[in-house]
């Protein structure tokens, strides 16, 4: 067998695609890419093999032909793979770099592979400087597909930041407990932010998180990334309302059929949620069954939560 | 004023302590030392100057004398700082290492400044192996104390792991606000390993965590001390059930005070209070209420379950 060229096809070449064909390309790897708009200037320059049709890839790459997809998560996923399927050949590889559900990964591996397509689901982490500088990949696939994969994915990854995770389904289910851990490490986070902001001196909240980031148990990413945004933003600027793009909701929907109890990733949803919760319902239908068993006024008391504060002796420094 | 010496006392020459005043021998500091039982041998070896009356720190250490307590957080504390006080002169600074409550430290500073003693309290992170190479310090104090004593752990800590947090009582409560994260970060480790664990292929937790190290949104110290601890245990042999100091309570009772939403930070210490529960009470409670209501039976039926997880068609994969 001769050795298996260092080239790939691309569909999508947003922040992901994008970036890691840019480091490909560095890398010295031939890039063919497809996308719905023109491809950016710089990705021809630096030798991007631009296509209008999916047909052309296969006219473009070797086989056995790897086309990557990076593209957001959703039916058009499906569509897309019937499409390329039905333009490759038997043997050729489809690779979902997307934020798919790693149970639909297993029914396109299993569809495709009717068709003779092999099928690798690719968790993407590190955001854009990772497909940038070096990403970490969680795959999974099978081995026949792997063999051919994984010496460019070693190559566009940071050192040690790949895993063949397992047979097809489990490198988009690990990038997805990924992104739970991930939103129960911002949670925790954020409300350690919360209570540093209300202590009865002013910190300095950059200087603490600076210190944090060097020798402190929770020392990670994360908390660096939030000591740069404290020294760069005017943080009242920053709307307090948080997006996501919902994959963690399918890793709550999967707890609940694994009957696994994941309480603080669970809350860590329900408080994005509660980020974007202008109205509070809730609170107003608490208000009313209140005042109706206790006849306690409507909105803020200052009497008795200043009583409340000062009531009891010991403990929390009242001043 | 002539340069202050590079010497300090210190009462508690366990973990933290002890380790602590190995790394600052190591640096040229002179260290002398208190401890209920002998001092380790090496420390001796490599130069400790050991005690055995608290009154001793007078003669050994030059004005402003630097004594820091590494014991336990309690009661053991003010009984210690009041001896301490007694033994000290005006000027003398007494430096809490420990994990004392915050709203402790600021009554044992206001205590101790009647008699003219200054008071730092100084969070510690980075566990044993920081104390020993390089720790991360949060200090509460005033400028005087922390003028004297800041170099000293300028040379202690890791490079850029140390903040002047504010005024007295600001060290201890950055520490505790650091562990409350800590926590939250820990169960969401341990439920997105609990999920790796549930998915229908196995899964080699060992591998993916060596992947999340590199690259991954989730890299953290937390992440790679767990890949290490699955590669050297068995982890069946690890008991599951979480011990711990109990000072995050004192972080959701902080919260309660100022009226602060820590629902994650709050679950992960209700969680640890679940892995020491063998009884579950609460669960026989429900049981007995839903045999009342609904006549359901006591203990698992696998009938139920697997109606509840096949009936539903679409979405999580059934096989």
């Amino acid at each position: 067998m001769t050795e298996a060229k260092r080239e790939y096809g691309v569909v999508g070449l947003g922040r992901m695609g994008g970036n890691l064909a840019r480091q490909a390309m560095d890398k010295g790897m031939r890039v063919v890419g497809f996308t719905r708009h023109s491809a950016p200037e710089d990705m021809v320059e630096a030798g991007l093999v631009e296509i209008h049709t999916l047909a052309e890839f296969k006219e473009q790459l070797a086989p056995p032909r790897v086309v990557f997809l990076y593209i957001p998560a959703g039916p058009v996923v499906d569509t897309l793979l019937d499409d390329l399927a039905a333009e490759l050949e038997g043997g050729d590889i489809l690779v979902d770099g997307g934020n798919s559900y790693w149970g639909d990964s297993i029914r396109r591996h299993r569809r495709l592979s009717e068709r003779g397509i092999q099928f690798v689901d690719l968790g993407t982490s590190g955001g854009v400087d990772g497909a940038r500088n070096g990403a970490c990949f969680m795959a999974g696939g099978e081995p026949e597909a792997m063999a051919r994969v994984e010496p460019m994915l070693l190559d566009l990854a940071i050192d040690d930041g790949y895993v063949h995770a397992g047979p097809p389904g489990a490198g988009h289910f690990t990038k997805l407990v990924h992104n739970g851990i991930e939103f129960g490490m911002l949670q925790a986070i954020g409300e350690g932010v919360d209570l540093l902001t209300h202590y009865r001196d002013d910190l300095d909240i950059a200087e603490v998180l600076r210190c944090w980031r060097h020798g402190s148990v929770v020392r990670s990413w994360l908390i660096d990334l939030l000591e740069e945004a404290y020294r760069s933003n005017g943080v009242k600027d920053i709307p307090s309302y948080v997006d996501d793009t919902g994959e963690v909701n399918w890793l709550v929907d999967d707890a609940l059929h694994m009957e696994v109890p994941v309480p603080v990733i669970s809350q860590a949803v329900m408080q994005l949620f509660a980020s974007r919760d202008d109205e509070k319902n809730w609170a107003r239908a608490i208000a009313m069954m209140r005042h109706g068993f206790g006849g306690h006024a409507y909105g803020h008391s200052d009497a008795v939560v200043q009583e409340r504060r000062t009531g009891r002796i010991g403990g929390f420094p009242a001043s």
